[in-house]
């Protein structure tokens, strides 16, 4: 007998199926027992008498039965398939479960974060955490839906990588046949490589940053969406993309993912007809005369500006994203290309949404002198970027990109507390999986 | 004026276009000089006079002319625009060429290997090289397809990892936090923990492996096309999965690349209507009695083997696959499912083609204590497995998977000669976009 995955059985009353899946929740009211089944087409409602009463959560099983309709009383509108139940024949008990730690059949999981993470491989397993990796495959999947349309090649760039891009001392070392090697802090200068050969380039790249600092905002390996167009107009073009990319995504989300979304009693952002822009220190003036914060010396949005300028956004434009461009030359890395007007500041932007960024991207210097110059001013070693540099000794068009965060848009979309919920193993610089005080203990034990 | 994409030009006859992109070639006959202009549409030819003169190949362009028909013998059969070209009015270079350290305008880049890595960002600009990330795209995109239609889930799994998965030596030392973590050498442990999550997932996954050794097969960092599935019947459906996904990468390469595998005068494998498949000591009794070569007690096929049995393959079956199956327990890693009608060979199986393994899988182990038992016998820590083990006691159904090397299949559809070929940028023990002396050299001279 073929098994049915749970959704088709609704079209399926008075027939005899064959389920197989997790049971997720158990109801035992004596005579009768119900038990929510989960497989990879959702949740359905198994019923039977002694014959599911030794079942406990997690239990994998195999069960044979009548499709029947539901009592009207009974009927459950939250599921696709709430008004029908599957009348238990034949049971079988493909895995049995331990006891589980924590209840798994709440409609939240009331677990803190350690324990969301300590127990990952069954947290994982309960709707509502399921449901944020459904929404983050769904934004993956739409980036690259748009940008293929838009005539951009997926491309693979590596992680391994010799030597430091984006500055700072935040980064993994490797050792490398007795060389020192780096984990790339993000696939910038290989994307721009890359638009020489197609124009036009997108990719999904693992970053890395070892920064030592715990925040609810920041992993050490996060995935980041890239996308990168060669002969731009102008750098506003770059927005322009980046801006239809995000759209796209939103569309998606409402499309295919509303029961996630209501789960999380989210929404996509609301947005204006046009996102709306400003430069930096017209944001910092602004918040100045909201907040009397004075700012507008600062090189950077404080967190604190990120939010208020958000709030502005919304009152004044209805959008809930806002483009910030203009970010100063010094604070923006060495391939930033500085605006011919006023070469102080660059033509670089954020989309900040709900007090956060979501999006970095801006227009970069595709002249090689002007790109070894800066290489050399911001204090690297030419040599260390030989390959890079190289490229645009053979004709570089006018060119920049963006990058979207994936854990972090997920996150701002569904307003997690907390980046590492919308990872499926996040690191961080307390945690591989277990906690590193746990996996030292283990190490010493063996020495 | 808005620019004009150059496939787009054939049905523009006699209008004005903006054209930009790079020249490829340059052919000067003194008064009329033409040239191959490449956009991310394709070549189109240009035509002018001394308004061209002084182009170089690799100059970045922006020219304004009349589209026209070529006389009927210049028509170039080779490329979608070969019955037209473009007289240029007016020309603007947008980025000038450094001269080329060799030809880039003939049909073979005849460079060797190290030339072809140190010159990466220029050579990628050949169009047989930029033939082959095209092709790379296809697999790609064509194993997420079939998978997402078969009711996959796309997962993303990290590659800081806490301990060493597959067995050996053969791995990468990240410094993390003032502990030793390792680089993934696949992302098998994290698949088979998300199949208690979506029960069919997939991943693009990075993979590692530090082997001090150079041949013209393997990379230190790779990419595999990893897909795993739960409630399997029997070991044989997950090989059904891996033949369905790997005949639909085929058909979409044959519609969507036939210019690419064109250039490279290659086709798709030919197969028969079901992939034949021996266990693996049938074939070294098939490869004994065809060449007297008696390998019929080791432990694994040779090299030699494995180029034997795809030649007997395609003689007794017309199939250029084949699937080796029963691989001795022994050799496998301690997760692979033991035969139960013969534990001493595994539910293991390897797809080979063209001399070389194209896909490998197998069914794991999915009871807790069983598991817990290799993981020991394979001389493991079980604390070092913990978040993995601890998924099995929460129910685990049979389940298998099966990943693709995405370089291996691309260089085994063109025909390439060295793996290298196949990755953008290559590492391996020797070159991390450059080679590791020179690397070394600049970072002597700096201490």
């Amino acid at each position: 007998m073929t098994r049915t995955i749970s959704r088709e059985i609704i079209n399926r009353v008075g027939e005899k199926v064959k389920l197989a899946g997790w049971i997720q929740v158990k109801r035992d009211h004596g005579k009768m027992v119900f038990c929510d089944l989960w497989d990879r087409g959702g949740m359905v409602q198994i019923v039977g008498k002694e014959n599911l009463s030794s079942l406990k959560p997690q239990d994998v099983v195999e069960v044979v039965g009548i499709v029947k309709n539901r009592p009207a009383k009974d009927i459950n509108d939250k599921i696709p398939t709430g008004k029908v139940e599957v009348e238990v024949e034949e049971i079988t008990v493909l895995s049995k479960a331990h006891d589980l730690p924590f209840d798994m059949g709440s409609e939240d999981l009331n677990v803190d974060l350690p324990n969301l993470l300590d127990w990952r491989g069954l947290t994982l397993r309960h709707p509502k955490v399921r449901a944020i990796f459904k929404v983050q495959e769904t934004i993956i999947s739409a980036f690259r839906e748009i940008l293929r349309q838009d005539g951009f090649t997926e491309i693979q760039v590596p992680t391994i990588v010799p030597s430091i891009t984006e500055g700072g001392a935040e980064v993994f070392n490797v050792k490398y046949f007795g060389r020192d090697a780096f984990l790339g802090q993000s696939p910038q200068l290989y994307k721009q490589i890359m638009t020489g050969v197609f124009e036009r380039v997108f990719t999904l790249a693992h970053a890395y940053r070892a920064e030592p600092s715990v925040t609810t905002r920041h992993l050490t390996e996060y995935l980041g969406l890239d996308a990168e167009m060669a002969f731009i107009d102008s750098f506003e073009e770059i927005m322009e993309q980046a801006e239809r990319v995000v759209r796209y995504i939103f569309d998606k989300l409402d499309k295919e993912n509303s029961p996630e979304l209501k789960m999380f009693e989210a929404t996509t952002p609301r947005l204006a007809e046009k996102i709306p822009c400003l430069k930096m220190r017209q944001a910092q003036q602004i918040i100045f005369e909201r907040t009397g914060r004075d700012n507008r010396r600062e090189p950077d949005l404080e967190p604190e500006d990120e939010k208020e300028i958000c709030r502005y956004s919304l009152e004044k434009y209805g959008s809930e994203l806002i483009f910030i461009t203009h970010y100063p030359t010094k604070k923006r890395p060495f391939y930033t290309y500085p605006d011919p007007r006023d070469p102080e500041y660059t033509c670089s932007f954020d989309l900040l949404g709900r007090g956060l960024e979501w999006v970095t991207g801006g227009q970069r210097i595709n002249d090689y002198n002007q790109l070894l110059d800066h290489v050399k001013k911001w204090g690297n070693k030419p040599e260390d970027f030989d390959l890079y540099l190289q490229t645009f000794k053979f004709g570089m068009p006018p060119e920049g990109g963006f990058c979207l965060g994936v854990e972090r848009i997920t996150m701002q979309v569904l307003g997690l507390n907390n980046i590492r919920e919308a990872a499926l193993f996040p690191r961080d610089m307390e945690r591989i999986d277990q906690r590193l005080s746990v996996l030292r203990k283990n190490n010493d034990k063996r020495n």
